[in-house]
């Protein structure tokens, strides 16, 4: 019954409270509980697959003043904000390394909902893992949400993990 | 890293072509796909908690001409019921039992979206899988799916298996 492992595709984000490079809580939560009730001690049975979306600014701007901003300093953001998804990404790889649990992860520019469900067509994984915040229909309306949109429009099975109760932040909305 | 096993309740029905005691396309899938993606080897890593929900007809007559029904023919009805949605149970229970995984196996009657999720209420399982026809939004009009209210509504994660494209009968809303 051990082929191929199955592959688990996890989207992972930061954490809007203490920004990069640490997880959110949802996409922690969703990776622990992965790890927890699916791999369990089945170690070489699976292979997770961690997608890193960054959402590229409306200006290209985040703290830089924009009439200062020349060629050179686009280029240097542009390594930021990829050494800072990098750092994202390393928590997970990390802890995947110490379970020995066979891991890859990468990341891709773009809005998140999207680029998920285009991901998953390239890269086929068995099904994805998101996390969620498990905001309520009124909070939902403004914020929209990638795991609604993933359920509905990937071409795999979809798991969406809630954040748990006791880890909401004051403003449910930040993750 | 091994504590309880992870509980994971299917919601299993009937064939609505080849009728009781067979299993849908569906929930077939839903059921296999579990065992080769999640389960693997880790047989004793799980156990699976299978659902049957029948629905109770609209006159409590299936095929007994209603005029000639006694209180007779209700038990005997009621108890007919029960042995194919055992049947139909017995499919599942024997495959598990051969490859050595815990399972639970139980009937209970009303309306399939509702019940299941308050069976997750009750029994509080690890997570829910759900097979789905993969309707259209056109089809599903008119039929409703158990797997979006559930992946609504239901107090668990809950992962949602699409038939295969290949299995498809010539009615999609047949299964």
């Amino acid at each position: 019954m051990e082929g191929e492992p199955t592959r688990i595709m996890i989207a992972v984000n930061e954490s809007s409270i203490k920004k990069y490079p640490h997880p959110s809580i949802s996409c922690r939560g969703a990776f622990e509980w992965t790890l927890e009730k699916i791999v369990r001690s089945n170690t070489s049975g699976f292979k997770l697959l961690f997608l890193h979306v960054q959402i590229p600014d409306e200006d290209g701007f985040d703290d830089v003043d924009s009439i200062f901003a020349s060629p050179d300093d686009f280029k240097q953001m542009a390594r930021r904000d990829k050494a800072r998804g990098l750092h994202l990404l390393e928590y997970f790889v990390d802890r995947c390394h110490e379970l020995g649990v066979a891991c890859e992860a990468w990341i891709k520019k773009g809005d998140p909902k999207e680029v998920i469900c285009r991901e998953v067509d390239r890269v086929h994984p068995d099904f994805l893992v998101v996390g969620s915040r498990g905001l309520g229909p009124f909070q939902r309306v403004f914020v929209g949400t990638v795991s609604e949109f993933a359920q509905k429009h990937a071409e795999c099975p979809v798991i969406c993990i809630k954040r748990r109760a006791d880890e909401t932040p004051r403003d449910p909305v930040d993750d």
